[in-house]
């Protein structure tokens, strides 16, 4: 097959082990199709206020959360010798990853079973499967 | 990449164009990964009765509605050079796809983002999501 199936792909990280389990069959895969991995990390903006913390308190630790982890994401990738670059967003989940995929031109997306948000206290449930609904590109879910 | 990721890949088929795209996207990645495809349809028992056929006649006429498409899809894999092996079921789709990918270990499903049951009259709805969420492997679904 001379021709790609992928040539850019879009892993969605969390720092959940569903998401690590993801970027590592990512890896797996982009190696064999010869694609660069996206990987990006959306800071949840849609979460309600929470009153322990004021909302830009609140922000400002998923901000440093996801510099953090895509850090992580982007070591593993190098470690496993595929390209990446990293992107971090603002705002819905699920609308982010939707209108990188669009921006982008990515062929696919990775995502875990389960995840996407699920960090601790920041566990807001999955999107990956309104994802697999709305994505315009297939999507591959990880198990 | 000496391992392959996927080695035994399941592909429902029902003659949809949503399922024909998934079977020509999973002979592609068939190819890249020295995957063999198992071709699953699945006589679908789990459809009320229809008042204008009565139910003996109805399941012998997707009986053959099934070896059919299963010929095309069969036909279609070798045209592209890829190993293929050929299963028909009765019951309820999900659940016999979900048996199979246990008794046949597979480790991926590939499914069209519609169909699995769309074929005219036959028309029942999509079973993708059900198996995004219930199958015991990754699953790919193709747009």
């Amino acid at each position: 097959m001379k021709k790609s199936l992928y040539l850019k792909i879009l892993v969605p990280v969390d720092g959940s082990s569903y998401s690590n389990k993801a970027l590592a069959h990512a890896c797996e895969l982009a190696k064999t199709q010869k694609a660069i991995l996206l990987l990006i990390y959306v800071v949840d903006k849609s979460v309600p206020f929470l009153n322990f913390i004021d909302r830009r308190e609140y922000l400002s630790v998923l901000r440093n959360y996801g510099k953090k982890i895509m850090k992580k994401a982007s070591d593993t990738t190098r470690l496993r010798g595929v390209t990446s670059k990293q992107i971090i967003k603002e705002g819905n989940v699920s609308k982010e990853i939707i209108k990188t995929v669009k921006s982008e031109r990515c062929n696919l997306i990775i995502v875990g079973n389960k995840g996407l948000g699920a960090a601790g206290r920041f566990l807001l449930g999955s999107t990956s499967t309104k994802l697999a609904a709305d994505a315009p590109c297939s999507v591959l879910i990880v198990k």
